[in-house]
């Protein structure tokens, strides 16, 4: 393989949001399914209740569009209980943000380098990756919850 | 946005396969901690056992690898027990497959439509990811699995 094949993009940029807004919708409907007693009760293995993993999940995903956005990191590591319709409220509001930051992101900036909050460094897309991938893991880590809670979770494939 | 620069590509081939190998060293080490006596007996909430998970990603991983390289799409549904040993062996020798079949796999075939195992229809890049998704979804349940039976996980950001 030559290194310019090595080196061409092969994910398009509109199919990498929808990649993105896809698996959120999914976790939406994790965390609408999930029971709200048990929101910020219920763990297993000394793991975090769903709820925090749900607050961790926000405080990564409109913060790093907007930091790719704009260079300004800032997060919260607030992770306090909150009725469920609020963590939904925000999740929409999130989704909304990230639809309205994306819209000021070009492709070639996504393949900037930078350090996400002062602390990661990477390439956009790379960041971007791994805030997926920490929605995909912790959203996992919920369906054995809603399992072990009796609850039958969203089927992983639709999104 | 401009239509060319919504279908611009952001995420180079090299990184692509990176961010994959990336994930399946992490789950290699997983499978590596996991006690052999639980692998195929211990579940929470009616789900599979983590070495029926393991089993699930091999079947998917090199056959979509060689799916995408040669259009011959096999796999098998087998999920007999074994011996961990023999798990991490078929990891690694899928691990070399996978190099080898990406080594024939041009940026251009991966934008291309194809329908994977003759039912799952995407362009090969999407098909990609569902294998890396489900590996990181199966994965994060088997840290659940893992914490429960008091054994620390190896770190998440640690490819």
């Amino acid at each position: 393989m030559s290194s310019a094949a090595a080196a061409a993009a092969v994910i398009p940029f509109d199919a990498l949001i929808e990649h993105w807004q896809g698996h959120r919708r999914l976790t939406r409907r994790m965390i609408e399914r999930y029971p709200d007693e048990q929101l910020w009760t219920f763990a297993i293995g000394g793991m975090r209740p769903f709820g925090q993993l749900a607050l961790e999940m926000l405080s990564m995903a409109e913060p790093t569009a907007r930091g790719i956005a704009t260079g300004e990191w800032e997060t919260t590591f607030e992770r306090t209980a909150m009725p469920k319709a609020e963590v939904l409220r925000r999740w929409d509001e999130s989704t909304q943000r990230i639809t309205e930051y994306w819209a000021s992101i070009t492709p070639e900036r996504l393949s900037e380098h930078m350090v996400a909050f002062g602390q990661f460094p990477g390439r956009a897309y790379d960041l971007l990756l791994y805030v997926i991938d920490n929605e995909i893991h912790h959203r996992g880590q919920g369906y054995v919850y809603l399992r072990a809670l009796g609850v039958e979770p969203p089927p992983f494939w639709e999104r």
